[in-house]
């Protein structure tokens, strides 16, 4: 599959055009490690202080669908407003998983998520995204701190 | 004060130093918001699955001291080996309470720390860190992402 390196002047200037639509939210919750830069992105930049984060693990249940994990440590205020943040909905799985469980969970929480990149095949499309992914995204921080070890 | 903007390009340069002197660890721990670019970054060279954060509060009790208050939803498992990830060690105040507060905590584990700057006279020294800071920094993620009407 063809692949895109995706830099960190790229992920400036897109996390510049997300910003542009979001409004303040309580509490960003940051899917690790997708998410992770991009949370502290967002959160800097809107003053946003609680920044939770939960980790999922995503596995071939059987050959037609995935299943998830998540390890949920957060701990959300009652009628807050909250953002969760990835990196990308792909399969679309581990966000449509991750608002399903946060919904029954906190009912009284307005749910709304973010991402750099949507794919139209998405089980799940983010309340806000910014590119369509075509090909495999290579993220710079996927690339740009392989030790050479690593790369050679 | 002096300021001294850090860039992306100096951030993947140190995080390079930073990572030669790192053996793989079971869990980061990322201290947020300041660490949480950084824990992505060394999770992703290292593939370290488990990364988990912790938010710090830091407020003026008197004149003379800072206090801290931890909000820790970690789930740290016994005899496993952890990564406390953050920015700066300034005052060295969050570092040094973080890590006595984890090691009473979870007395069978082994904790070190990183940072990519040490100030001399902090408290607290991180096992791993790259540069003195001898001026106020200015990370990237603190600058890149503020929005005009923050700026001009």
């Amino acid at each position: 599959m063809k692949k895109l390196y995706y830099s960190y002047e790229n992920f400036k200037k897109d996390t510049h055009l997300l910003l542009k639509n979001l409004q303040h939210f309580d509490t960003i919750v940051g899917i690790s490690r997708g998410g992770l830069t991009l949370s502290q992105a967002i959160a800097e930049s809107l003053e946003i202080r609680d920044v939770q984060t939960i980790q999922t693990r995503l596995y071939d249940c059987d050959k037609k669908r995935e299943c998830i994990t998540i390890i949920d440590n957060t701990s959300l205020k009652e009628d807050s407003t909250v953002l969760i943040v990835d990196d990308i909905a792909d399969s679309g799985e581990t966000l449509k998983e991750v608002v399903e469980y946060f919904t029954c969970k906190y009912p009284t929480i307005k749910f709304k998520t973010a991402t750099l990149f949507y794919k139209k095949t998405s089980v799940y499309k983010p309340t806000y995204w910014i590119n369509e992914a075509t090909c495999w995204i290579e993220f710079f921080w996927e690339v740009d701190f392989k030790l050479q070890k690593h790369t050679q």
